[in-house]
C-alpha cells in the first residue's frame, strides 16, 4: 500500500454539478460518514438500516430544518471507495448544496480535495491508477468514442495489458539481478537472445500503444477543425446548418449551457470541435478581407480545415490561387462549393469538390461523410486499446527508451549489473501506469486534475 | 381532480444540474419507468427488488456498454410523484447525461417539461398547488429567510392559513345562496352583522398575508443595495472587505461559478445583492466624476444605498452637499467616512456616520450590523407566515377587492345574489392560491417557471 493522505478522517463533497438542479447529491466516504449524517437526520437511525437502502426524513440544524432529504446508504467494502459512504439527495438550490455541506463539515467531517473520492478507491486497492484516472476521462468525455476509451480504460483493459508486459520483465529482470549474486562466475541465466527476443516484443506492444496516443489525444478532446473561406462565402450559414441538428437535440435538456456545447458536432462517436466561430459569427468581413490568407494562425491550431467558397461568384483564378495556398498549409482538408443553387460556372466541373448549398442546408452529410474519411477512423478496430493520458505517453516513451538502452547494452555485450538497471529503469516507468509504483506528489497532482 | 396534462406516460429529465461532476442523476416517473430502465439495465431484474434500494450495473444500448451505474427504485405510492420513480446516478459527464436520458426516450419515456415532476405531485393530490410551487421557490432559494419561507410554505405553513379562511368565507356563501332559493320571501340565514365581522377578520389575515410580501420579495430576491461615494473614496475596496468572508466559504466548493455569488452578501440569513458593481470594480472614476449625482439611475433600483466618502480628503462642504443629495432619494442610507486611520477633520465628530477603513478591513461588524438594523428585520417574527409569490399577492390582492365589495354591498343592503357573486369571487382568488380552482392553462405557466 501507498503511504498516501489520511484515510482516517470522513471526507465530504458535493458530488453533482454545483448550479441549480431539481435535486444535489452531498456525499461523505469514511468511517465516520454513518454517524456523521446521523446526527442531524430526523428519520429512522440510520446506523441501524441495511446497505444499499434509501430513507426519507428531514436535515436538522439544531432544531431548525435544514431541509427535506434522500438518504442513501453503501456500507464498507461494498461502496465505491469501499468505504462507508452516505449519499444525500437535497434540494438543488446551490444554497442548500452550500449549506449542508457546511452542514455535514460543522459535525466532523472533512471537505475532501478534488478527486480524493476516487483517490481513496484507489488507496483502498479497489482500482489501479490507470482506472481511477480513466473515472476523470470518462467525466470529461464529450463523445462516445472518448467515453468508450475511458470506459475501456476504467474497466482495467488497458492495465491488463501493461501488467502482462511487465511482468514478463519483471521475470528477465531477476534472472539477470541473479546473475549479479554470481559475480564473478560468469554465468548467464537470462538467455540474451531470448531476452532480445521478448524486448522486440515489448517494443512492438508499446510503440502501438504509443501510436494510439495521437488518435486517442483527438478522441479525448476532439478534431480542432476550422472553416475558412473569403468574406460572404457562406461560412456562418454552413457552421449554423451543420450544428443545426445536434443543437435541437441538446435544447431539450433544460438549464443547457449551449455555449460549451454549440460548436461541437458529434459525428459517429467523434467530436469536430470548430475553433474560432467567434470570428465567424461576428463579423466575417474585418479578420477574413483577404481570402484564407490571413488564417494561417487559425489553420495551424487545426487538425482538419474546411475551405467554402461562393460558387456563384469566385473567378476560376481566385479559387485556384486560395487552393494552392491551401495544400500549402500540409493539413487534411475539405473544398466546398457553396451556393451552386445560384449559379455554377463550367470550371467548377473539373474540380475535387463538393458542391452544397449552406443555406437550404444542402450537402451537410457529404460534408460529414467526408470529415469522417478524412480522419481516416475506418481503419480502427473498434476493439483495440487507445491510449489518451499525457502521463502514460511519457511513462510509455519512457519504457520504450530505457528498452532501447537494454537492447543497446546487449548488443554492446555490457555487463549485468548495468544491464539490470535498464531494464529497472523499463520495469520503473510501466510501474507509474497502474500506480504499483507512484510516489505521493505525482499521486497528489493526478487526482488534483479531477475537475470534481 | 383537475384535468390536466397526460399522466399516462412515463418522463424523464435530468434531475442535477446540467455540468460536470462527479456524478449525475437522470430520474423517470410513471407506469413504465421500472419496465424502461429494467430493459437496459445489466444487473438485478428491477422488476423483483424492493422499493427504496440501490442496485449496482450497466446501463447497456443494445449490445455496448453506455456507463457503469447505480439505481435507486421508489415504488409508488411511496414516491415523489405517488407514481414508480427511478433514479440513476451516472458518470457526471455532460455527453453520458445526455446520451443517458435519449436512451430512455429511446425505450419510450418522454422527456419531461420544465416542472413536470412537481406538477404529477401536485395532480397526484400529494401536494396542493402553493407547496409544489414552493419546491420551485425553494430550488431557487438563496439565503436562510428565502429558504426557511420557501420550506415552511412546502410544508403547508401557508396553505393551511388560506384554507382555514377559505371554509370560513363558504360557510357564509352557502348561507346566503340558501336564501337565494327562497328567493321572494325576504329571509336572512346569513347575519349580516355576523359577516361583516368575519369579514373583518379575513381583511385583517389577508392584510397581514399582503403586507409580507414587500419583505418576501426582499428574502425571496436579496435587498439591492448601493455604494456610491466620489472617485477614490475606496468603494471597491470596501466591497472586497465586505464579501470576503464569504468568498472564503465559497471557494472551497470546487466548480463554483463565482461570479453569481461573489456579489451577494449574507447577513443573518437575509442576503444583500451590490448592483452596479461591474461600474464600481473597472473604473470607478469614468462614471462617478460628479461625485453622487450621477447615481439616481442606480440609486433608484437599490433598497438601501452605502455612502462612502474619503474622510483625509473631502471637505465639509462637498460632504454636507452629497448628504443632502442623499437625504433627497428618501431610501434607507448608511453614512461611511472611509480612511479615517489616514487623517480625522474635526467637523466629522459633529456627524451621524460610522468611521471605517475599508483597506484595512476595520468596521464591517459595525457596517453589518447597521446594515440589519436598516432592514428592520428585528421586528419580524420568526414563526410568521410570509407571503413571496407574485401569484399569491395578486389572488390575495383580488380576494381583498372582492372582500371590500361584500362589505360595500352589505352597507348599502345590496341584494344576495349580487352578494353572492362578490364571496364567490373572493373564494375563488383564494381558491387560486392552494390549486383548488387553477385553470389548465395557469397550472402550465406555473409549472414552465420552474427551473428544472
Amino acid at each position: 500500500m501507498i503511504k498516501g493522505p489520511n484515510l482516517d478522517d470522513t471526507i465530504v463533497a458535493l458530488a453533482t454539478a454545483y448550479g441549480k438542479g431539481a435535486i444535489a447529491v452531498i456525499r461523505l466516504s469514511g468511517t465516520k460518514a454513518i454517524e456523521i449524517v446521523n446526527s442531524c437526520f430526523k428519520g429512522k437511525d440510520l446506523s441501524k438500516v441495511d446497505s444499499h437502502t434509501v430513507h426519507y426524513g428531514f436535515l436538522m440544524d439544531k432544531e431548525s430544518i435544514v431541509d427535506e432529504v434522500m438518504v442513501s446508504l453503501f456500507k464498507a467494502p461494498k461502496s465505491y471507495t469501499t468505504e462507508d459512504i452516505i449519499e444525500v439527495s437535497c434540494h438543488g438550490s446551490t444554497y442548500l448544496q452550500d449549506k449542508i455541506v457546511q452542514l455535514f463539515i460543522k459535525q466532523g467531517a472533512r471537505m475532501a480535495d478534488r478527486g480524493e473520492f476516487t483517490l481513496r478507491a484507489f488507496l483502498n486497492g479497489r482500482v489501479d491508477l490507470s482506472q481511477a484516472e480513466a473515472v476523470g476521462d470518462l467525466i470529461n468525455a464529450e463523445s462516445e468514442k472518448a467515453k468508450q476509451v475511458a470506459l475501456s480504460q476504467m474497466r482495467g483493459g488497458f492495465s491488463k495489458q501493461i501488467k502482462v508486459l511487465r511482468e514478463k520483465l519483471i521475470h528477465f529482470a531477476s534472472m539477470v539481478e541473479l546473475e549479479l549474486d554470481f559475480g564473478e562466475e560468469d554465468v548467464e541465466f537470462a538467455d540474451r537472445g531470448a531476452l532480445s527476443a521478448l524486448i522486440t516484443e515489448l517494443q512492438t506492444s508499446i510503440h502501438g500503444l504509443l501510436n494510439s496516443f495521437k488518435l486517442g489525444n483527438v478522441i479525448k478532446h476532439g478534431v480542432p477543425t476550422v472553416i475558412v473561406g473569403r468574406p460572404n462565402a457562406g461560412k456562418s450559414t454552413l457552421l449554423n446548418a451543420l450544428l443545426q441538428e445536434d443543437r435541437a437535440i441538446v435544447s431539450d435538456i433544460p438549464g443547457t449551457t449551449r455555449d460549451t456545447i454549440e460548436e461541437v458536432l458529434h459525428l459517429e462517436g467523434l467530436s469536430f470541435r470548430f475553433i474560432d466561430t467567434a470570428g465567424i459569427r461576428e463579423s466575417e468581413d474585418v479578420i477574413e478581407s483577404a481570402g484564407i490568407e490571413r488564417t494561417r494562425e487559425k489553420i495551424d491550431q487545426a487538425h482538419v480545415v474546411i475551405y467554402l467558397f461562393d460558387a456563384s461568384t469566385l473567378s476560376k483564378e481566385d479559387f485556384e490561387a486560395d487552393l494552392a495556398k491551401l495544400k500549402s498549409y500540409d493539413k487534411p482538408y475539405l473544398v466546398l462549393a457553396n451556393k451552386t443553387d445560384i449559379s455554377s460556372p463550367e470550371w467548377l466541373s473539373d474540380q475535387a469538390l463538393l458542391a452544397i448549398s449552406a443555406k437550404a442546408a444542402e450537402g451537410m452529410d457529404e460534408i460529414k461523410s467526408n470529415l469522417l474519411q478524412l480522419m481516416e477512423l475506418n481503419n480502427i478496430d473498434n476493439n483495440a486499446i487507445i491510449i489518451s493520458n499525457n502521463r502514460h505517453f511519457q511513462s510509455l516513451s519512457n519504457s520504450a527508451q530505457a528498452l532501447q538502452d537494454v537492447v543497446n547494452a546487449i548488443e554492446l555485450s555490457i555487463s549485468g549489473d548495468l544491464l539490470a538497471l535498464d531494464i529497472r529503469r523499463a520495469l520503473h516507468s510501466l510501474g507509474e501506469i497502474t500506480g504499483e509504483i507512484t510516489p505521493d506528489d505525482l499521486l497528489g497532482e493526478i487526482f488534483s486534475n479531477f475537475c470534481i
